[in-house]
């Protein structure tokens, strides 16, 4: 996957809407649970009844390693059905993995090789040698966290006593890393304020923008701040489409939620083709 | 498990040693490789053959994930091997995980509850809420990262232009948090200049040292500057042991190499226990 093909399906479907497949089982509908993989077979509902109104999907690794083998299990078998079913998306494993070089090789092994995702998302405490190792495969992304929308991102990524606010850093530095041009961000929509900034920094990076929904963020704001000619966003919803209804309508109800998120994308992006 | 239990096997085996396991299926013994579970084979051996010279094991997850279902699976047996054989061993997964609270409670789910780990490291950039959900649990530890062995460090944790570095900026933030008393901290042997100052800041922590060996730090320098009256040190090894023959005498090498260490350790103990 390249970011421009990422780019030309966002134009063409009028959508930059990345779906979070964080499955909770205590929220999904409970007729799923006879099934023998609940958690797949909610996704594969989510899937088919979304895929048209959204560019990627984003299945986090903890949801899933919380049920230890069973649940890798689910993840793989998401990951394959996407990669058969719907190539043309493209996949995040938001996993936030980072470790010294030879660690990193491994994980970049397991997200790209293994599991066959386009992408993975990735902590930049470790610096440049735990997340070059990344950025090494041809059309494979890594996605750094910049600035996340939770709480505690004020402890340390915007918290400082000189002119330079971690976060600032991160990008600054990784922009000299090997391959950088394999690198996306993670910049929470609840951070309106930095967002121009980010993106001044960043002008022609894909930036992944959890927050809006639940958390509170506004995806007008983000719009404003942060669209490029390319698009340059993917805005992730999760638990707001995941769970608009734990019945035998879930899937429709997904697929309603995402198509007024889609209707509201579809205006911003005609702001940038006029 | 309790921080006073991990002092106790370490007068008693006079050992504070952490075993690594990360398993290279390209360096273990070939013959192995007939194996069910090449993996969980080599591990079992490792075990088995350094079990009395240890006081902790560490699989580093990365390891495993490259193999997909098998590799879990793989883990899985590990752990639940130590927990039945060994159960006054000190586990970590050594995973670098971290998120917004609601999914760290998954993770934290994931490694304590599903595998039963005894800890988990965890990599801080989120803050506070992306690391309090793995506090909660008792008898439990997070190992945060604080200064790291490898070259990327100084990218983030050191490279600063005020008065105080991030890594002090996340030893003395964390120690705020709520149930700080269940962290330890990841300190690599490569920083001899600040493991002293580290200690002064965490006088009654342990800290999780990696980088002996293969990296280049020296377990004197490490028990100059960081030993308390409680030890308050486990130091790992992970290539040098695991990887000191791949022939079928391996589990006998790298139990001469745990001894050679433990042997050093056990000098460095005498220095306190006068």
């Amino acid at each position: 996957m390249t970011s421009q093909k990422i780019t030309e399906q966002i134009f063409k479907k009028q959508s930059f809407l990345c779906i979070g497949l964080d499955v909770d089982m205590a929220k999904i509908p409970s007729h799923l649970l006879q099934e023998e993989d609940p958690i797949f077979a909610f996704n594969k509902a989510i899937i088919d009844a979304t895929h048209d109104l959204c560019v990627a999907y984003k299945p986090n690794t903890a949801f899933y390693e919380a049920h230890g083998v069973t649940g890798w299990m689910a993840l793989e078998k998401t990951i394959a059905y996407l990669n058969e079913k719907y190539p043309d998306h493209f996949t995040i494993a938001d996993a936030k993995r980072g470790d010294i070089g030879n660690t990193s090789e491994r994980y970049a092994k397991a997200f790209f090789d293994t599991l066959g995702f386009d992408s993975v998302t990735i902590a930049p405490y470790m610096g440049a040698d735990s997340v070059e190792p990344f950025l090494t495969f041809d059309g494979k992304y890594a996605i750094l966290l910049a600035l996340t929308s939770n709480q505690g991102a004020v402890d340390f990524q915007t918290k400082t006593d000189d002119s330079e606010a971690l976060f600032l850093k991160v990008i600054r530095t990784s922009k000299l890393w090997q391959n950088s041009h394999r690198l996306m961000y993670v910049v929470g929509a609840t951070k309106t304020e930095q967002l121009g900034q980010i993106r001044r920094e960043l002008p022609d990076s894909f930036l992944l923008v959890p927050g809006v929904g639940a958390q509170g963020g506004s995806l007008e704001a983000v719009c404003r701040e942060a669209m490029t000619p390319n698009v340059g966003l993917l805005v992730n919803s999760s638990r707001g489409i995941l769970y608009a209804s734990d019945r035998a309508d879930f899937a429709e109800s997904a697929r309603h939620q995402a198509q007024l998120i889609q209707d509201q994308m579809s205006q911003f992006l005609q702001g940038i083709s006029d």
